[in-house]
């Protein structure tokens, strides 16, 4: 019976969230209620606010695996720290962008029509950059150089991703961008 | 008649910030309502709702003087982006800091409290920095280091900052943090 609940409780997450992605892109995410969600999902409202909570987290379920595969390589290199920081990222990039630009830039389109998702994602992105911070001094560093280093990670992060996800945007794969903002960032702060 | 309206404004907006950063102080920002609030400035809920839109809101009414401040400061300066920023920032912690650090405290121990305060927090920092790399742009930089200069100059602050105001933290003033962080964040990123 457990193995039963484990079993169908990931399938329940992966259908509420496909229906609610689709959702969003049909009409947008202010004109989807959670009683939609379920119903196109065939499962009950009730469901859905157990597994996500609240309608915003159904486009963010995957935030809590790419943490962990950041800090996982940030905690496993030698480099220095803004390096180890933005090698974590490449990581990342190959690992759950890599090939799916398409789906990415339409959860995107969906995201920056909205305050509420924006801000929902910057808290995602906070998170992240806590945890980063936490693999980087429990390596021993100090309290201001984990923080930077984190944050200036976040930032190449961020922008290379801006760029890979605009439509027309750059043809390069997000791990290069990531190598290539990292080395402007460089120049600009050695001025 | 509109002279009036104009001057009974703001005098409105600043008994009701006034009463909702008492509140939040005392009973917390979950306990605090919109009435509570209105009732102790001595005006209706609606007022309230019209001044700030939501309860939040009350927390961050400074934060549009403190972006044209900062905004006027990057657009001026002669010096490189990266430093631009930071002296917009050292500017800002003149204006806006100096001298007020309990009360900084205060307001920032209440946005720690509340994951929904710290959502707005971000929103309104996500918004300074759009509003200062569009003052870079404007002076003719391209986005990626327009973007990368506002980000790091932003990253540079909000770690003085946070230096500053934790309790018991450093005893500079948030201006010299900030040249100081700056000047760590060179040395990370030319390693």
């Amino acid at each position: 019976m457990m193995l039963l609940m484990a079993r169908w409780q990931p399938d329940a997450r992966g259908r509420l969230e496909a229906a609610a992605f689709e959702l969003f892109r049909e009409r947008g995410f202010d004109q989807t209620t959670v009683t939609d969600i379920a119903a196109r999902a065939g499962l009950d409202k009730r469901t859905f606010y157990r597994l996500f909570g609240d309608k915003r987290e159904a486009l963010f379920s995957g935030s809590g695996d790419l943490e962990d595969v950041l800090v996982k390589a940030v905690s496993e290199t030698d480099a220095a720290p803004f390096e180890a920081v933005v090698a974590g990222f490449r990581r990342v990039a190959e690992e759950f962008f890599a090939g799916r630009i398409e789906v990415v830039r339409v959860r995107q389109s969906i995201i920056d029509s909205s305050p509420e998702l924006q801000e929902r994602e910057l808290r995602k992105t906070g998170s992240l950059a806590v945890a980063v911070a936490a693999a980087l001094r429990a390596k021993g560093l100090g309290e201001t150089t984990a923080t930077l280093a984190t944050d200036s990670g976040v930032t190449v992060f961020r922008v290379a991703y801006a760029r890979w996800v605009s439509p027309g945007g750059d043809e390069a794969s997000l791990a290069d961008l990531i190598a290539e903002v990292a080395d402007e960032l460089r120049a600009i702060t050695s001025s």
